[in-house]
Parts: structure tokens; C-alpha cells; sequence
């Protein structure tokens, strides 16, 4: 058995996972916040303990030692060599990665390099990568891209019609994220489907506080719903989706901002909360419907039809589809949602079991034995896809 | 027999046909051009005649007293009381207007107050309005809006998921434009059918050097691709339809741009030019694909992709659809356009008739006898419907 340690280091905060592989066991996980605060906070959960500290924790390099020492405190590991490889969730690989890649120095300044494509993420990537790499030299460190599942996109889905300049000096495309979590729920679906990933087209929906939908042909993503960031696509929590660009300008006009505080307010006061005035959650969202709450109303059909128009032009890129896939916190949870999306699907022969739609948080099939399209709610796990590709490496 | 004129006004143009109603017949038609300059040019064309004249024309009131001697000169009419009506192209009316109305102080207000959302033409068209109702005051003035038709599509369809507020104070929404052509083609369409417009379900696609699509419920636009502003939707001449609008602030610190020259360059130097590097007309492009051109088969390809998009989101929108209709100058005579389409509708039961699909300009099914769903080439006339739109209120 090997242990793996699974991470996502934010620009304050860095969360964990330790892994038996390949049993896929969960050991441990955590969370460090507030890095760089005098009253930073560590916790960590093992067997019936849930230990919590307040402290000043200056940086990446003293949050990944905190981690360490209560890894050999709670006895879990007896020496540090047990790790034997740490995989880090990179959010931007840009063109350059189509996989995951064992961190060099060459791919750690790759990696840096990319901050520009995702300034409030990459740099944090490296502060965690190097704090690991200095305090566990002997493990393997690897990075896992959001962005690589989306690398197989052809042309015609990734490139914007826009000056052709602007890809190719500065890379202006459709990246795409989450690709990890869509890669994941489609494998998953492929097995529950008893059929080889090879064989399959899915559409993978993957509804969290931010959102995305895939178009997955064989395995491969083909088309997504993010973009050159992750403000594009469908409606979320607190980002708008898909806008007429000329509306910046506009409102910029109208309320005196400028161009970073108005695609601020598209990326941070929109969405469900922008719409609905109240809240980005979708249970706040649901409990005010249920109130007839005439702007949470407007939210939610909102919502929902943007999903719906994608899965429409997913449908006929793909040429049909076997699957459609829920995944992540609303995706996986939320029975109305759900229901509502595949009501308006009617047409591509698609039916809710509305029994088997109450599920939450399970793998389990949810459309009846005769829909055309088959539908399931798959939890995702992009700890366990981390660990998975890291114990490649590592074997 | 009552004779209208069609007016079309921008800001140094003026478009107009003449036409005898109810019977539709085009008498005479022309355009001046270079309103405002000492080198202006009128044209007009009647039976045979084809006139044309460089002249200084200082401003509206000037075009419109050069067509009107010119259609006494040419004995068009005998005197100016024959012209009953003038129906007038208005780019916006806002979600005040859900029709066309006669135009009074009050509408004429209006227009003018909705320069705010279309300050390349609202302004002009009142120019124009102005010089018509003080040379020919007898006439009927009317006004005819490009969003009056979208005007019946739900929250769902019309709201964008930003904060409500910029709905609320400022308008922020898709209108939605060229509904004058789509309205039009939609009657064609169910009378090509033989059915009645009320039980049909359409998708009209108006590709010209601009491009919409809507999705037409029972003769009413429920959704359609232009938004906020004629940038939005899918790809088109020098316009790059939808994008992440997170490219513009990345654009602008890259390239020095203030917001509207990023803007302007997504209306000005993208799609189809942007793309190919080499032209905005599909005619060019289809040329340099014939040669192989990359960057042309790209910018094709591309285009053909975005509109089969918004294929496949009206589909699930309307829960199933009778018949595409294709119109504009490239829909009604690209061949190429066509077929790359239809050829990617395929899942949907769609098959083309190659033999068919050869027409230009006419109204023609170009789809198979046992298409699941018929497509149909038809021209558009917006010219047409305005005049109909002034003679009811004639009548």
C-alpha cells in the first residue's frame, strides 16, 4: 500500500487529503485558512478526531509543516518517507499540459508562467508545490491540471471568433475547468453503464457554487462550457455566465466602474445572488421558490435554461448523447434541480424516475428504464483522481 | 391601389423603396448615401432607369426633398398627397414598443430617449422621421422596430443572470434584433407549409454580414441569439457573437485598449475577418476553403459550430421543431453555409436535398421528403413588411 497525499493550496488556504492507494482509502483530511494571519486555522479530521487550531501560520511553508507534524502526532504516518507522492490540483496548465506531469523545475516555472491565465490561482499552486517539495523531497510531486481534460477539444469549440492575433500572442481560447471532476463522473458513469468509456457520449453537469458542462465523446472532452476563464457558460452562484461583451461598457458608463470592477461584480454579485437579490446558495434559492419569491423564481428558471441551452447544443455536436451526468453540490444534491433541467428535456426522449431522484450524494441511475437518454447523479472526487494519477507516477 | 414608402435612415444613409399595396409591388427603390458630405450620392432605380448622382447633400431633409423630386421628375407620382404612408426601420424600441405604432410627438420622444441603447441609429432614424413628417405631412408616419418582434420572449429568455438592478435602472436585457426579418420569413414559412403560423414551431436563421437566430413559437419569438446590443449570439461578418467577457480586460491591458476600442474590435474586427485574417464576406472565405486556406476553413468552421449551437438550445427550448428556415443574403444563397449545417443536424433527423439546396434567392424546401424536420430557404423582405406594417394603419 502507498500513501498519497492529495492538495489544493489556495492563494490563504490549503486543503488536503491523505490516500491509500490503489485502495483508495481516505486516511485523513484537512483544511489550512488564513494563511499568512496571525490567527490562521488547521484542522484535521482522523478516525473520531476532529482537531481544530487557531494560530499564526505565516505561510505556505509553515502550513505544510503544521499538516506534517500532526501526520506524525496522530501517529498516522511514522516517518515522512511513508508519503510517497503529493499531487497538486493546478487550475490553469494552459496548452502546454494535456495530462498530468510530474513537477520538475521546468514545470513548476511552466506552471508560474501560466499565473498570467489565472492570476488568483497559479502563483498559490507554486507556494504549495515548493513548500512540499522542500519538506517531503522524497515524494513525487505531481500536477493535476483543471484544465487538461479540455486540451482534446478541436478547434471549432476551442478558439472564440475573435482577432486571430489574440490567440495566438496571448492565448485568448476556451480553456475550460473543472476537468478533473468531469473526467472522473465519466469514467464512474462508463462502468454504471457497464460499457466501455470508449464507446460512450455523455454530457457531464457539473453544478457546484461555480458550474460547467462537458461534452465527453469516447472519453474525450469536446466541447465546455467555461472559457478562457471561468466566468463563461452557464449561471452560478455568484457569476453570470454568458453575457453580451457590450454590456461592460455600459454599465461601466452608468455606475462609473472600471473594466476590473465590472467584470468584478459578473464574477462576484451576479449569478443566483445577482438575480435573486438574496443569496448564491441553491437551498436559499429553493426555499424562497417554495415562498413564491418572484426574483428566486426568476433565478432558478434562469438557471436551469442556461444548463438546458447547453445541453441542447451538446446534443447535436455530439450527434446524440448515452448519458448525462449530475455532479458536485447541486449536481448531486439537489432533487428540484435536477427534476426541473430534465423536464425540459421532453423532447430528446429523456424521463425521470422521480422516485430514484431523490438520491443525494450517491451514485444511482435517475431516469426510468425506458428514457432514451439515460441520466445519473455521481458524486465527484477530485482528491481520489489526484491521488489516482500522482500513484502513477509513484508505481 | 395605395402607395407607401419603405424607409430605412442611418445616420449618413437613407434606403427607401416605394411600394403599391395591398399588391406588394416594388415601384421604385434607391438609397442615398454620403448624407452630410459635399460628395453625397443619390441613387435610384425605376423600370429600366438607373440614376445616379454626386451632389452636396447637407443633410437629411436634403436626401429626403432629393428623393422626393426625383419621384415627381421621373413621374412616379403626380403629386407628393399620392404617397399615403412612410414606414420607417427603428433599430430599438425598447420594451416599450411590442409593435409597430404611428409615430407621434410622443413616440417620436420615445425613439430619441432610446438612443441610449442604440446610439448608431436611433438618432439617425429621428433625423429621418423629422425630414419625412415636414415634407410629406400628409402621409402616415410609422414606425417599425427591429425588437418589437422579441418582445413576447419570457424572463427566462430576456434576462441576463447579472445584478437585477441593471435590468431595472438601466434596461440591461436582450432585445434581441432583425425581428422584422424574422417575423417576416416565419409567415412565409407556415404558408409554405400550408399550415397555420400559430401551430408551428421554427427556427429562422438570418445570416447576412449580421446573423440572429430565433426561436419562434406559434408565430412568436420566444428566444433569439442578438442580445443587450447586435454584438451578441453567434458569429458574423466582423463581430465575434459570444465570448468570454473576461477577454476583454485581458485584451486591454495586453494591447493598451480602452473598453470600447476592445469592444469596438469585437464588433469590427472579428468573425469571419478577425478569424481568416482576410475578409468578413462569406463569399471570400468559401473561396479561400475551395483553396484550402487553414485560417479560412477555421473561421468556417466555426461559424457553422456556433449556429448549430443555437440549433440544438432552441430545440430543447421549444420542445421540438417543424422547420429551419434560412434568409439574409448568406442564407438565401450559400449553398456551402447550408450544407455544413444541416449536415451537422443529422441527430435530429434532418436530411438535406442536395439537389434542392442548389437555389439562390428564392423561396425553396431544400430539406428531403422524409427530413423529420423540414428546411426551407426563403428571402427575406423586411422592406415589405413595413410597408404592410404603414398600410394597416393607412387602411
Amino acid at each position: 500500500m502507498t500513501k498519497i497525499l492529495s492538495v489544493n493550496a489556495g492563494s490563504s488556504s490549503l486543503k488536503f487529503q491523505l490516500l491509500e492507494m490503489p485502495a483508495q482509502t481516505v486516511i485523513t483530511k484537512g483544511l489550512v485558512e488564513r494563511i499568512g494571519f496571525n490567527d490562521g486555522v488547521f484542522n484535521i479530521k482522523f478516525e473520531d478526531q476532529k482537531i481544530e487550531k487557531v494560530l499564526p501560520i505565516k505561510d505556505h511553508s509553515v502550513a505544510v509543516h503544521l499538516l506534517l507534524e500532526a501526520l506524525l502526532d496522530l501517529k498516522i504516518v511514522k516517518n515522512y518517507d511513508e508519503i510517497s507522492g503529493v499531487g497538486h490540483r493546478v487550475v490553469h496548465g494552459g496548452e502546454k499540459f494535456d495530462r498530468s506531469v510530474v513537477i520538475t523545475d521546468e514545470v513548476l516555472a511552466e506552471i508560474d508562467a501560466l499565473s498570467e491565465l489565472a492570476p488568483l490561482h497559479n502563483p498559490a499552486h507554486v507556494l504549495g508545490i515548493k513548500a512540499f517539495m522542500k519538506e517531503l523531497p522524497h515524494a513525487v510531486p505531481v500536477a493535476v491540471f483543471d484544465t487538461a481534460f479540455h486540451q482534446t477539444m478541436a478547434e471549432d469549440a476551442y478558439l472564440y471568433p475573435v482577432k486571430y492575433d489574440w490567440y495566438k500572442k496571448y492565448g485568448v481560447r476556451k480553456y475550460g475547468f473543472h476537468g478533473t471532476s468531469h473526467q472522473y463522473v465519466a469514467k464512474q458513469c462508463a462502468k454504471l453503464m457497464n460499457k466501455p468509456l470508449e464507446e460512450t457520449k455523455m454530457i457531464t453537469i457539473h453544478l457546484g457554487n461555480g458550474g460547467s458542462l462537458t461534452a465527453i465523446k469516447g472519453g474525450h472532452s469536446v466541447d465546455t462550457s467555461m472559457g478562457f476563464t471561468p466566468l463563461a457558460g452557464i449561471m452560478m452562484g455568484t457569476r453570470s455566465g454568458d453575457i453580451d461583451p457590450a454590456v461592460l461598457p455600459f454599465v461601466m458608463a452608468k455606475e462609473n466602474l472600471t473594466v476590473d470592477q465590472a467584470v468584478n461584480a459578473l464574477n462576484k454579485e451576479s449569478g443566483l445572488y445577482g438575480v435573486s437579490g438574496e443569496s448564491s446558495d441553491m437551498r436559499d434559492i429553493l426555499k424562497l421558490v417554495a415562498q413564491k419569491d418572484e426574483r428566486a423564481m426568476t433565478a432558478f428558471n434562469l438557471y436551469v435554461k442556461r444548463i438546458c441551452d447547453y445541453i441542447g447544443a451538446y446534443y447535436i455536436y455530439l450527434g446524440g448523447v448515452d448519458a448525462l451526468v449530475f455532479t458536485a453540490g447541486i449536481g448531486e444534491n439537489s432533487t428540484p434541480v435536477r427534476k426541473a433541467i430534465v423536464d425540459r428535456l421532453g423532447v430528446l426522449g429523456i424521463q425521470l424516475d422521480d422516485e430514484a431522484n431523490q438520491v443525494m450524494g450517491e451514485e444511482q441511475l435517475i431516469s426510468t428504464p425506458d428514457s432514451q437518454i439515460k441520466v445519473f447523479a455521481i458524486p465527484t472526487n477530485e482528491e481520489l483522481m489526484i491521488a489516482e494519477d500522482t500513484y502513477a507516477f509513484v508505481k
